[in-house]
């Protein structure tokens, strides 16, 4: 059976602990789900703050394929007449396809949160539905609290429904808001639901029972066809329930049809994509799509996964875009790295020494904290290297950045940078905005005679971990730097203890990158650079 | 109904990327697991590794006063006789009053990773659980793989139990070892199991599809009274079961009793401590027991929540040991901020003005990308400073960094400070590893004389973001800095398109914030700021 996706990380996802996202995410998240083929996304709440405003106003531009946007907000407040309410005005200004409306279903809120009475709560219900439905908006109702409603008073419950029905909702969404139902019962409650309303209902399940994702599965089994979560399980409090689980579980394992086979396959890189953007790591041990979900550590099951992976593996990795790990020993990781070359027949063209050289390499990088496998861009330049020794491009002699405080504690940094390139030395001063600013300018005007497509190369991202938190501000630390030349993005790494020339080395490292591949187009080696980055 | 708690953190759980421990860490973690009173504490595989043999082998210096110790183990290998089996022997050697022995019940497994008949699998269940319970051991059988074994073959994973029981096990075990049986169908096979055999049903899930915790439940409901799982939900590739979230459940919601209600309010705080000796974060929205999970981010439910904390929290905090958690952020209507303040009486020490003025400077600032709600240090001096405006301590003058390349690409930075304190200029310069370094060490210099104090404060992590990807290496940055003084910890943040400006703000406020709570104890504002602080 088809069932609907719909995403509501742009919403209920921001409301957890630690998410947050600018606008420009938000609308790249909008892009990202909409490939996905996810059929609603909710972007915000247009009503409570201006960044969400501001997201639907943009959001305009965006030319979405497939998803159809969608603005949230609650029912009238009781003292406004429906047509005089901001709240609902900022939802039809939001100008989306669909809109939902949420409103109460639990007798405890009505009264004591919202202080109204039953009657009046229909009618809140009622008359938002029906006043969004009359300007041309589908409709999806979410009944709020709605399982522990249903269990304080099942008719007064069933009753809110009824008014959104009437008042021609197109989806009747069942929230468990507070995350407590336990599955049994809330499959129990949908079942009741399911007798008494034809059309659509769907589920929204919070994950503070540590169940979210069993509740959504066993709603669709009681007839549910709409599907409300957020992607990596984002949420307040416990998070909600995780939609990437639950797509993975009904096209794999319920033989329901969510985003079909062929998007199902990148749906990891998704949910990576969408963790990177919120700066948050994506759990190692999350289901599906994280980087340990296939993963094998005990020596017995690695020795059986050789033999049949189905022996401790319950789906194929590869079925949502992730992949089978052996963490046997350091040594596995190494074999990946010379498998991968084999595969596109780029080991032939390293000799048995250059190949073990390249391995050394890697692995004392590793060692010292590079972690290659989040840094592509330093692993291509590795095996680029390893197969043309001796281009280095230019050299650098020396370089110097002092940053000092100015008037009202705003700094300046001034960088100096010495390099010998083909054409002969050059000396570049340059001030910017902080110190790798001012470097990376320095060094782009000291190159840009000889080489003026490294201005394509820009900085997307920069981030900074301490790899040794017990020795303070003396810790060795790992600057990770993302790039793009508007094809395509890829990371550079650099460790020190010194921040600055950490930074300096991913810097050089994406420099010297670019003119690699500007001065060699190499097919194999693009393709094998690309399947060994896959997904970070 | 008693429902028996087997928890495998120390086995299981350690299969799990990115786990490990001690035998010291898993002696402490038994003793922790025995005062919360789980039944079986399964503490490893004594035939597999020296560092099993040698936990067993201190453990019996244990006082458990509850807990009944497991040693884990396969059956005999097909080849050898049970009494000349080395892995039996080590487990009768661990000398735990209880044993768990794993068997296949899969036909794959049998014949394709173990190479064995029906009937020779049959014997090698019976005889090695036979020879255990001769030698007066209580045994645990767990039937690895069963739900994939029943649905493959019914009959052939039935006849495995069967040899188990018949050789005298006390428990049978269900596995759902790939982690791959959605809930619907688990139930049915428990079920099924429960109307053939008599005795006590385990039920042991892994979380591959994200249904874990509703796994159990549900084999609970179908009947099982033994439920195996780690706690955090360690464990091989995406974990196993959350035992402290199948605990919480049963105890608050299905009416069972488990470690009784007393035990259950040190329930978040065992989490903790294992989490912390595995060295890995606890989640944060970890259902029941993480920071988040009684986290209140958005406006309306904060408001809803200070009318009656049901209204958005499925259960009391308080009876896992958690607490009720207000979030301050650009999402926070005032009610979060006054939240704080009020509920330590310090609402009424800031005139109606500077809580005003309070809430605008919070707002200003996460709209600047201060990000409030993860720096609660930059928080806590905010307050500080409204209560007691005009206290600075110092102010600096200027400072600057230098950093130049040396020998090799190794880097120099120095830093200097001037600044002025109550007794005084004063002016440092230093060398150190990177220029956050340097400038920490003159912040120092400066200040020590007057105020020894600070030197207990140490950063402990740096994290640095990219808040405007797209003006590459001049966007602002946010530097989100860690402390702590051996007693707490605690984060400022900086904001800054130089990140050297912005790590310099973390560490000014973080040595202000210090003398601000040096010079003044002031009661209601440290409960308050520990409350708000409270496990970060």
């Amino acid at each position: 059976m088809r069932i609907s996706t719909f995403d509501t990380t742009l919403r209920d996802g921001t409301q957890g602990e630690s998410v947050s996202y600018s606008v420009d995410d938000k609308l790249l998240i909008a892009q990202k789900l909409d490939e996905l083929g996810i059929d609603y996304i909710e972007g915000g709440w247009p009503g409570s703050n201006p960044k969400d405003k501001e997201f639907f106003s943009r959001a305009k531009d965006l030319r979405l394929k497939h998803s159809r946007l969608t603005a949230f907000g609650s029912t009238r407040f009781a003292k406004n007449p429906v047509h005089e309410d901001r709240n609902v005005a900022a939802l039809l200004e939001a100008d989306t396809p669909v809109v939902s409306i949420f409103g109460k279903s639990w007798e405890l809120h009505t009264t004591r949160a919202l202080g109204v009475t039953e009657a009046e709560n229909q009618a809140l219900i009622f008359e938002t539905v029906q006043f969004i439905k009359d300007h041309g908006r589908e409709v999806v109702y979410d009944a709020e609290h709605f399982f522990d409603g249903y269990i304080d008073n099942p008719d007064f419950a069933l009753r809110t429904l009824e008014a959104a029905q009437k008042a021609g909702a197109d989806v009747l969404c069942l929230c468990d808001t507070n995350g407590g139902t336990l599955t049994g019962r809330l499959a129990e409650i949908v079942s009741e639901v399911r007798k008494r309303f034809d059309g659509v209902i769907g589920i929204h399940p919070h994950n503070d029972s540590d169940v979210a994702v069993a509740n959504a599965l066993a709603a669709i089994e009681q007839g549910a066809t709409h599907v409300q979560g957020c992607m990596n399980g984002y949420g307040e409090r416990c998070g909600n329930a995780n939609l990437a689980s639950i797509i993975a579980n009904l096209e794999l394992k319920l033989g329901h049809t969510v985003i079909g086979s062929e998007k199902l396959t990148t749906l990891a890189s998704v949910t990576r994509y969408i963790a990177e953007l919120a700066n948050l790591p994506l759990r190692r041990d999350q289901p599906f799509v994280g980087h340990s979900a296939f993963a094998h550590k005990g020596g017995i099951h690695v020795s059986a996964v050789l033999k049949d992976s189905a022996t401790y593996e319950h789906i194929s990795p590869e079925a949502v875009g992730n992949r089978q790990r052996v963490l046997v020993s350091d040594l596995s990781g190494r074999g990946n790295v010379l498998y991968k070359l084999r595969q596109h027949g780029l080991a032939d063209r390293l000799t048995e020494e250059a190949r073990r050289e390249l391995l050394e390499r890697i692995k004392e990088m590793e060692y010292l904290g590079y972690e290659l496998e989040a840094a592509e861009g330093t692993f291509e330049l590795l095996v680029r290297e390893a197969l043309r020794p001796g281009q280095h491009f230019f050299s650098v002699e020396n370089y110097e950045v002092v940053t000092k405080s100015g008037v009202g504690g705003a700094t300046r940094s001034t960088a100096t940078v010495n390099l010998s390139a083909l054409d002969g030395v050059h000396s570049a001063t340059a001030s910017g905005h902080g110190p790798v600013h001012a470097l990376d300018l320095c060094l782009r005007k000291c190159l840009a005679g000889l080489y003026p497509q490294i201005a394509d190369v820009r900085l997307t991202d920069y981030k900074v971990r301490v790899l040794e938190p017990k020795k303070g501000t003396a810790a060795k630390v790992r600057v990770l730097v993302e790039w793009s030349d508007h094809r395509k993005s890829w990371s550079t790494v650099g460790v020190s203890d010194d921040v600055i020339e950490a930074s300096w080395n991913a810097l050089v490292d994406a420099i010297r990158l670019e003119l690699m591949r500007i001065t060699e187009e190499d097919g194999a080696l693009d393709k094998a650079v690309e399947d060994y980055c896959w997904g970070v």
